[in-house]
This record gives structure tokens, C-alpha cells and sequence, in this order.
């Protein structure tokens, strides 16, 4: 059916809304896509609903592509089911809670692998009920703290989430790869500029997690790119590459008077030294343990990571009660030479053999030339630090860049997590009971489209993607009645051939406005039925190029069909 | 695609679920259609979201035929919304509420008209944006005090709800008529046997509200059906014809002894006359105020259409305590003789010369021969009593019946009642303000699914009309290794010629247990390989009628696929 604008509930403003500061949220708001119902809560308009179907069309096409089965799971659920594997406590506030009126607990359920392993467990009993891919295209709830960006995080949002049952971990592996592979078609056909990055470090297995980013200004994720080879990854995901060490002859441990030096800047600047050559040595608790944490003056420890490395461990900051009793720990001078009962993790680049500026586990005291392997050990190296700009990548050795990007998807090799929670066995070929593996694989449909947005907006408007374009072409009749008459034509003609059209037949609006309406609304081609329409003659335009043909009808008919 | 049983997650059961007690709970949870999460709260399981998403698809083409424009808005909606409009209220305990981390009150939309309402204001400014139609197909919540039958009445559930919007009455009415053209077609092609009823009575304004219902005797809602004639109306909606009065002269009034006749058969049976010759007398307050309702003995007053009639003033039934200081109104023997200063409203049975056994207004004491018009007035006459079956139909006088039926849409004239709440007015075309009038439309989409099972299953199973079921074709190959081979080159063949194919291929699995499994998932072709493949023959059965013939794969290609 052709979309005549005449007939559309179409309001588009001129200026960004107030809140807005996204070009997506201000474009989409702008053209009529999406209105804000309440915080982080949209509604879709016409053309907005027509994009986010097209996108949803297209995962759902890669999905039942690689075998995966649709299904439709509610939004309602038992909170009885988050509390088994401890994720209602984990989504703390995250989680929408309401109690129906006989007094249960439900949650509107912010992602499902708890309900699809009882949806299997409940459906499947012997290993030839398996593999199975599940999926569900559905609306999913999150109470974001500050729900920001229009689509891009709301509260309430659509997203394709699927989950793989198997009975072996090589059935895990090929379920991860069908759904890497599905993402990359479907990522692709969407039209995205995209990477593949490792979600987890290399420690724990590498490929077990990956994440599909855009980047993106507005995008609420840093990563790590490389400008030479395809490295990218995840900034929590990046190993660390020490330098070499070089092999000279290190002074003897000095001690030297550092009062005033509070910070690792003025520690740096009082002794002439880089912060790169100073040690700052990191207290924290695991376990209720204090053990010491080594890295260069220049780095943050990323606490996330650090807790990471170290689960199911607990890793707690220390306080200053935890000094009292503790004389050989002196707070803010603190050195590993001579650290007695305290276990010393380091980052990898507190080589053996450097040497470093450190506390000197006394009062308003440092000191220098403390050499590692010679005046300390070290008991363990993490891979604890933040990634910094111009950081050498692993991969080929040159300069790192930070960039933000959206998080577009998601896999996950989840492993046995959640059958273990619900005793999720199916009979084995054995015979015996053979516990299953799952992963988990998700796409934000919704924010797909914001996401969609902000890669291919120009100063013009939106300007999508052929594949999720609300139409594949903008008739513009530029007024007169002789003009609106071709333009519905052209548009029927277009129809005919299988094209998407929406036309622009409104009485009553300025040739400009139409113009600058058909930018903004970024449809891939505009066909402007102006002037020339008295000689069949039309003018064809590319949204994204701006160039722009004068065609006969005919010819223009042919080409935006081809 | 081919869908192979053999990769489906499918388990039927033999044996009917516990708590089901409608055929289409039992055979869509046997049939592995769908399964149950938490009381009223349901997953689609993959052959069900096939079946649900056609009922979709036919009811999206439809709204689109007539200009709906489709949108999505949230199920997650601020509660102020329902405050405004006073609905938050009428549906009490029905609401399902919560609470965001800010402490803001939300709930989960049991019906959209309040939120469209509000899209419309932001996005409609002058008549000439209007007419629109606006629909969605989304997730609707309402907190049922007993869920049951299945999917028929869930707590969460799919909807199909659409608003139209006009300045006239005219407009609205046309909005109306499309709607119903529309939904004529739906059901249609859904398969269904239903009926259109008016939902409020003649004196409303008839066409204003209709309700389609699918008889079924799983339904909750009792219907008025004429055997002569095509009149059907809801019990609500049935007007009383009243027989013409005989012009006899009645004997004068005279009281007679009456003692132990507490109710209308005592009465009747110590007077020897039938119930219907007794008036009954029910007092109720309306607005605070004592008024007496006259209908015959053998009659029980609707309370809610009585309520509905006297809208807005309250009604409230009387208690002991309203007697007391009112010695003219004797409990249990009031009669509309004599009674001064109360408002007497009566059935239209109680016609002008008709005569009534009833109270005297003295205990123990009834009055005979009162007759209308000369022993006492009617106020007003109104149409609150049940109907019973065989009373006349209103068309042509026939003796109606009672039936029961599922609801499964509805369509509604609100006119200005939202426009009001919300200030919605657009720029008239006379340059004043223009309040809008609107149209809700709503087809209970999950809920067809159910209704069309119920309507069409068989005592073998599930028996789908081919637009919604799940595949045209269900092959069924009946075990050894060619059958198989031919049944998948026969669904492939099938597929081909765009017949949408399941095809039973598993292994380890009797014949016998596949028929079965056949006939209650109830696809409408039956294709079985069997002993005839060899010779390249199969059989062709139709599900609803059971005939079978025997046919080559070519034949039985081209039959199918005609």
C-alpha cells in the first residue's frame, strides 16, 4: 500500500526536544518516529513502528535461518524464579517488582534464561530432544537508574532474546557459532558499522563471550580499537603486553625523605621521576584478607576487573580500622620490599628485573631503586589495570584507541549456571542423567534503531539503511495539482513493482517544507515531481549523496525498482 | 521453511492437564501449543506462536485495508493516567500496579484509550489531521480474580485495540462502520461461526456498541438468540415486547388473608394462581431517595441494568434500617396501590389495564385484582428485568433461546467522554476549537486462538481452520527409512509449490503414536507415507471430515497445493 502523508499521523518539529542530547533521541523525536510516554518509556509511532518491524523482520529471518525456534514467554513473572540463581538480588533495583492482588511477587522480567530453562526442562527429557535454539521476539523491562538517550536505554524496550540447549560442550560451541554467524549477517544486512569484540579476557576462555558494538559517539561503552590490525575488544577484555625488560645493573634499594608527597603526581614531581616509574601499591581485602596489589603510578586498578579476576573471592576496599594493630602497614607509604604475611599481586608490567620508586613502609618516607626479583617478589600477576590510549595492541604492537560505541549484541556461552539452579537434566546417551549447557544470545531490537540512527544521521536528518527504511522511497509532489496527480501516479507505479513508497500529497505545504520534511525522515531515495511534471520529467535523489538525476518517468520508475 | 518434527521442541501429552477444564486448555496444552507459567500467565510454545502470529497477520491486513495506521505503545504506563479519567478506580483489583525506584506510580495497561487519547493531542492539531485510525497489536495486563480456561482469559495477553478519532458524529460513525466491515472480514477468514450483538439496549442508541461472540459452550457470556429469525442481542440488550393487554373489566380490588407466604411460590400456590400473575415489588435507593420497582412474580430484576438505566444517580439496595419511620412501607407486602411518595417504576408487563395479585401494604396481607391504571400509576417504565428462553423475540415473536459465547471482539462509539478527560480538541475548520470524538475497537487476539480451538476441535484434538493453523500439510512418515526419505522429498516438493509443511520424520517413533500426534495437532491435511511408498503412492486425509484417498506424490502434490 502506498503511505500517503496526506492520510499519516505525522507531526514533524523543527527544533530538538529540550531533554534531548542523542542525535538519535533528537532526530527520532524530530521526525515523528517515537514520543516519550514517561521516562525511558516510548511509544512508536507509524513510521517508527515500521523500522523497528523491519529490523525485527530481519532478525527473525537470520534467526529461523540457524534452526532457531520462535516462541512467545511473558513479561510477568514469579520473582521465586530470580531468587533460585540469586538474581533478584543481583538486578537489585534494576528489577520492576509488583505483587498481584492474591500477593504474590512477580517481576517484569529483564532478560529470561531463568524461564527458558524451565520452558526445557518442562519439554525436553532425552538428549535426542536436543540441540534446541530458542528465541522470542519481546518486550523487555529495566529500571535504569537514569534513563537517558531516547531508545537507546529505556526501561521498557524490545529485545530478541535467545538461548541454546545442548548436551555437550562442542553442541555449546557450534550454538555459539551459528548465533556469531547469524549476528554478523544480520548486523550487516541492518546496515551497521560494527565490531566483534571479546567480552571477557583471554584468561577465561576467550571466545566464551562476545559483544557486537557501534560505535558511536553517544555510545555508553569504551572499547579498545586498533588503527593498524582488526584488534578490538572490550576495554576490560585487553592483555596487557609488557615491554621488554632491559637487562642493566640496578642501583642498591635507596631510602629517601618524601614529606608532602600525598599523591603519586607530587611523589613524581619532588623526585624528578615520570608516575610511570613509581609503584602504587593498592590495599583491598579478599576474603577479609588484606593482600597488596602492585601497578605502575600512571594506572587505575579497574576495581571490576579485579573482582573478576579473583571470584568467587569477595574483594573489599580497606578502611582505616583495618591499620589499627597493623603497624607494618603505614598508610599511603606502603612498599612490597619487606612486606611480611601480605600477599603481593602485581600488574604483568612489574616485570622482573625493573625498577621502581615505592612507599618505603614509612612515615613521609619513600624509596628508589626498589628492583623486582632482587628486593621483593611478586606472588601473582593480574591483568587489573585500565587500557590506556596509545597502549601497545596485542595483537600487532601499535598504538591503541579508545572509542565509544552502542552495544548492539550480545553471546554468551553461560555454560551450566542455570541448569545447575534448576536441575536440568535430560536422559544421556548413556542412559544416565546428562546435565545441559546453555548459552544465551540477545539483539536490542529497539535500540537497533536508535543505534541505526546515530551511525547514518547526517546534518540533514535521518538516513537509514535501504533494509529498515520505513520506505525505500519519498515521492515529493511539489505542490500543484498537476504535480500531486503524477506524484500519486509515479507512486502506484512504483507500488506495482514491488517498491515502498510514501508520498507526499499534502495540500497546503510549502514545496520547502516538503524538501526539508523528506531529509529528516531519511528515506534512502526522494523523487521530487516539480517543475518537470508538465514534460513527464522528474528528479531522482540519493538521501545519503545528495545526487541527484532528472529522469523521464519511465526511467525513473526503473531505476529506484532495479 | 519445512518444519521437521524430528528438530521441533514438541511434547504432546495423552493425558488432559489437572486443573483444565475447557477443550481448548486441555488440547492446546496436549498438543504442546502452549504451557502454563503462573496462574493466568502463559508461554507460546512454537506451534502456538505460529497460530497466534497468523490470527495476527489476518487481523493486521484487515486494520491496514482500512486505513489503520500501526503504532506501539507501552504496557508500562504512569498511573495518573487511569486517575484522570477515573478508570483506575472502576477497575480496582483488575489493575496490576507497581512502583518505579523513584516511587512513582505505574501500571500495566489493561486497555490504551487514556494513552492514545494523550498521542493524539500531541499529534493532531487542526481537523485536518483527523480522521486517523490508530491500532496496535501488544500485551495487555489485567489482574483476573480467577484465571482459568486457558488462554481464554489470561492475565497477560494479545490484543489487537484501535482508536479512531473524528470532530463529527458522522466521522465517528463511518470509523465505526469500517471497523465492523472489518471485523466481518476478520472472523471470516479466521474460521469462525459468530454473531454481531448489540451490546446496550435500543434505548442507548443501538449501533453504539456491538459485541462479535463465537458461541461456545466454554463461554462466560450468555447471549439472545433468535432459531426464526437472525436477531441476536446481548441478555443486557434484548428489548421487552410486551403481549397485547385483553380489554376485560377486572372485579374490584379485594385484600385477602395471606400468612406464611414469605416468597412468590408460597404466594402463588396458597392463591392458586401463576407467579407471573403476582407483582413483585423491589425497593431500592437511587440517590438516597426510596423508589419501588414493579415486575411480574416470575421475574428477577438485573440489577446491573437497572443501575445502568438510572446512571448516574446510585443505586443501592434498602436495609432493615430504612423501615424504620416508614410504617406505609410493610416488608414483604408492598404494593404500588396507595403507596404515596415514592416513585414507582415498573416493567413494561405491567401494562395499563393489566391486574396483579400483590402486597396490601398491611402484614400477612396481599391484595388481588389491582389492576394498572386504576389502582395505581407508573412513574416510569423501564427494561430491567432477565430475559428467559422462549420469551418472544423483539424481530419476529419467535420463543428465544439462551446460548453461551466467548467475546472476542468488540466495538464501541465513546464519543467525547476521553476528549473531555484530556482536553482534546483540534482546530476546527470554522477556526474555533473542535473537541474530538472517538471510536475503541478491540479484538482479543490470544484469546481467538482459544475461541477458534473451542469452536473447531474434535474428539481426536485440535482441528484448525487453514488460515491460522500452523501448516497447511502435515506429512506423516509412517517409519521405515524410504518412507521417511519419500515424506521429506514429498514435503520439500510441497514446500516448493508454497504449501507451508510439517513433516513428521522422527525416529524411534511407532506409527500409530504419529496418527495420533497428527490428528491432535490438527493441521487440516493429513499426508501419510506409508505402506504404498514403494509404488510412490500416499494417502491424502482430510482432518475435519476424515476422508482419505489414495493418490502418486504428483497427484497428491497438485491436490495439496490447489
Amino acid at each position: 500500500m502506498v503511505l500517503r502523508m496526506s492520510r499519516l499521523m505525522l507531526k514533524t518539529l523543527r527544533d530538538d526536544p529540550a531533554d534531548a542530547e542523542t542525535a538519535s533521541h533528537k532526530l527520532l523525536v524530530r521526525a515523528g518516529y517515537v514520543r516519550r510516554s514517561s521516562a525511558g518509556v516510548w511509544t512508536w509511532l507509524p513510521l517508527g513502528k515500521r523500522v523497528l518491524e523491519n529490523v525485527a523482520r530481519v532478525v527473525r529471518e537470520e534467526m529461523d535461518a540457524i534452526g532457531g525456534q520462535e516462541v512467545l514467554l511473558p513479561a510477568l513473572l514469579p520473582r521465586e524464579n530470580y531468587e533460585v540463581t540469586g538474581r533478584a538480588g543481583e538486578y537489585g533495583d534494576l528489577l520492576f517488582q509488583l505483587r498481584d492482588r492474591k500477593g504474590a511477587d512477580y517481576v517484569l522480567g529483564p532478560t529470561h534464561e531463568e524461564i527458558f530453562t524451565q520452558v526445557v526442562k518442562d519439554q525436553c527429557t532425552s538428549y535426542k530432544d536436543l540441540p534446541v535454539i530458542l528465541y522470542q521476539i519481546q518486550t523487555k523491562y529495566r529500571d535504569e537508574a537514569r534513563p537517558r538517550s531516547g531508545v537507546l536505554r529505556g526501561r521498557e524496550f524490545q529485545m530478541k532474546d535467545s538461548y541454546s540447549f545442548d548436551t555437550t560442550d562442542e553442541g555449546l560451541a557450534e550454538a555459539y557459532r551459528l548465533h556469531r554467524e547469524a549476528y554478523i549477517k544480520i548486523f550487516s544486512r541492518l546496515g551497521f558499522d560494527y565490531r566483534i569484540v571479546s567480552a571477557v579476557s583471554g584468561a577465561m576462555g576467550g571466545s566464551a563471550s562476545e559483544e557486537f558494538l557501534a560505535p558511536a559517539a553517544a555510545g555508553e561503552d569504551t572499547f579498545v580499537d586498533c588503527p593498524a590490525c582488526d584488534y578490538a575488544a572490550n576495554t576490560e577484555a585487553v592483555t596487557t603486553v609488557v615491554p621488554p625488560v632491559e637487562g642493566a645493573a640496578h642501583p642498591p634499594l635507596e631510602e629517601v625523605d618524601t614529606p608532602d608527597t600525598p599523591t603519586i603526581e607530587t611523589l613524581a614531581a619532588h623526585l624528578g621521576v615520570p608516575a610511570s616509574a613509581t609503584l602504587k601499591n593498592l590495599l583491598v581485602k579478599v576474603d577479609g584478607e588484606i593482600v597488596a596489589v602492585g601497578v605502575p603510578g600512571d594506572r587505575e586498578v579497574d576495581l571490576g576487573k579485579l573482582a573478576e579476576h579473583l571470584a568467587p573471592a569477595e574483594v573489599e576496599l580497606v578502611t582505616a580500622e583495618d591499620f589499627t594493630g597493623r603497624p607494618d602497614l603505614v598508610r599511603g607509604y606502603v612498599g612490597p620490599q619487606g612486606l611480611t604475611g601480605v600477599r603481593y599481586l602485581a600488574d604483568p608490567r612489574v616485570a622482573l628485573g625493573t625498577a621502581w620508586v615505592t612507599g618505603a613502609n614509612k612515615p613521609d618516607t619513600h624509596a628508589r631503586n626498589v628492583v623486582c626479583g632482587r628486593d621483593f617478589e611478586v606472588d601473582e600477576y593480574l591483568d587489573v589495570v585500565t587500557v590506556e590510549p596509545g597502549d601497545p595492541c596485542p595483537r600487532c604492537g601499535a598504538g591503541l584507541k579508545l572509542d565509544r560505541a552502542i552495544e548492539i549484541g550480545h553471546i554468551f556461552q553461560l555454560g551450566r549456571k542455570y541448569a545447575d539452579a534448576f536441575g536440568l537434566d535430560v536422559l544421556g546417551q548413556n542412559g544416565k542423567p546428562a546435565r545441559v549447557t546453555m548459552g544465551s544470545y540477545g539483539i536490542g531490537v529497539s535500540r537497533a534503531v536508535a543505534a541505526l540512527a546515530e551511525q547514518t544521521a547526517d546534518g540533514q536528518g535521518l538516513c537509514w539503511p535501504r533494509e529498515v527504511a520505513p520506505a525505500d522511497v519519498h515521492v515529493v509532489a511539489a505542490g500543484k495539482a498537476l504535480q500531486t496527480e503524477l506524484a500519486l501516479e509515479v507512486a502506484e507505479k512504483l507500488h506495482a513493482a514491488g517498491v515502498r513508497v510514501i508520498v507526499d500529497d499534502r495540500a497546503g505545504v510549502s514545496p520547502g517544507v516538503k524538501f526539508t520534511d523528506a531529509e529528516l525522515l531519511g528515506v534512502p531515495t526522494i523523487l521530487v515531481v516539480g517543475r518537470g511534471a508538465a514534460d513527464g520529467v522528474v528528479e531522482v535523489k540519493d538521501r545519503r549523496t545528495g545526487e541527484r538525476e532528472e529522469l523521464s518517468v519511465a526511467e525513473a520508475v526503473s531505476r529506484v525498482s532495479a
